[in-house]
């Protein structure tokens, strides 16, 4: 199964003074690119929580960084699913340089759960979204 | 007048590979001073939305950043209000290095307004915290 | 002549609890528009520091919050040189929303020193990139 | 064998428009966290790389997201030492809230790597580092 393929340009933003890339900021990265691989299968988080009341959050990260990141690298996230559960999926996501010799840099496993964004409590997946991920995913 | 002071470290995260800390950074310290002498006055920005439907955002601001802070710098935030009108507030803020020679990196005004949190329009600022920022300002 | 056009999209990163894009962050997406203006006239900030040991730094900025901008909106940043002297710049930057009813979220002038990436001191503008600004800008 | 424990104060900055703090942020609490549980021992970061040219660099983390922060919340993040490698270190940290009634938000395991910060290959950490963390951790 293919990976979705999100592009992200490092700016000085997501620079530190070790001239690397910080490390928190991959997780942003990450996070931007969930959301398009959401979006392309035709659902805004934003419209999520105004119409069905729900927000998807991290629950559980590991992460290893591999290689690091600099100022004008251009990268690319790769994000697959691994399981689709009820009320919460796992997905596997890496970071990578593109270039002539391109290389892993990050490799994290990723636990989104789906909460009410009233309570916070697990809320199912809804139906139509299960659907699109085992399709694509 | 006195102006309310406020304590800053310069962390990684502040910082961008030009070993500089990065611009839009400032912004963020004179905000955490904003809300600590709000603080001090009695007035935490969580329960003015929460109990009056009200929240304060910035609509203008000039900047001058005069001399470039770096890691592990200890800062500090100086406030002063300057003038305070129905539904806004012009306050000065600097940010200033503190060490044997102390050094004024930065130098702003800052147009804060008072809105509803919901529909966005202008809010008269509470009579009881203006009284307190006049006392103190 | 015209302004550079660079798109931005909001995430959750962007966002602060009051449900706007927290103020700080519209300086993030006005840099990297200036990041991609000087890349597509040929100049990747990266090889301006290894290269010609220089860096562009903003000295000064006056902005204006018009309107905010929410999560998913899709924006675009303006970018326009107002004036180009021996070692700074000054610009003119706005930020609007992408929508079939376009608005200007954010105004500001900015000033961008060139600067000597050891000393911090001010450095002529290379020939070749005053020459780039003054065809393009 | 005791923690170290440093506060962090929730701001906006810090918080996203699902109204929680933005995940990728607990990581900023903990490198501030370590930062200045290395600065109590007698190590500043940037010292260490002006004087010793070492980094430390976060290798490896994973991190459960038990419970989230809300803006204006005070928070303690508690720092142990795992275990102290030749040329890394594993640690092992906690978000907790400071309230009548403690919650536990965060838990984390980070491994942090010596590097040299020019080459980035593993530097064994120095002996007087070493020491002091075996002493304290």
């Amino acid at each position: 199964m293919d990976a979705f393929v999100w592009p992200v340009r490092v700016y000085y933003e997501d620079t530190d003074s070790g001239s690397l890339v910080y490390h928190a900021n991959y997780l942003k990265f990450m996070e931007r690119a969930r959301t398009e691989w959401l979006r392309q299968l035709g659902f805004d988080q934003s419209r999520l929580v105004a119409e069905l009341g729900m927000i998807f959050v991290v629950r559980a990260m590991g992460i290893e960084f591999i290689r690091p990141a600099r100022l004008d690298d251009k990268l690319e996230i790769h994000t697959r699913v691994r399981e689709c559960r009820g009320a919460s999926l796992n997905l596997e996501q890496t970071v990578n340089r593109v270039s002539s010799n391109p290389e892993r840099l990050i490799e994290a496993s990723v636990k989104v759960a789906c909460l009410d964004a009233g309570t916070l409590k697990p809320l199912p997946i809804p139906a139509k979204i299960k659907t699109e991920i085992q399709d694509v995913g």
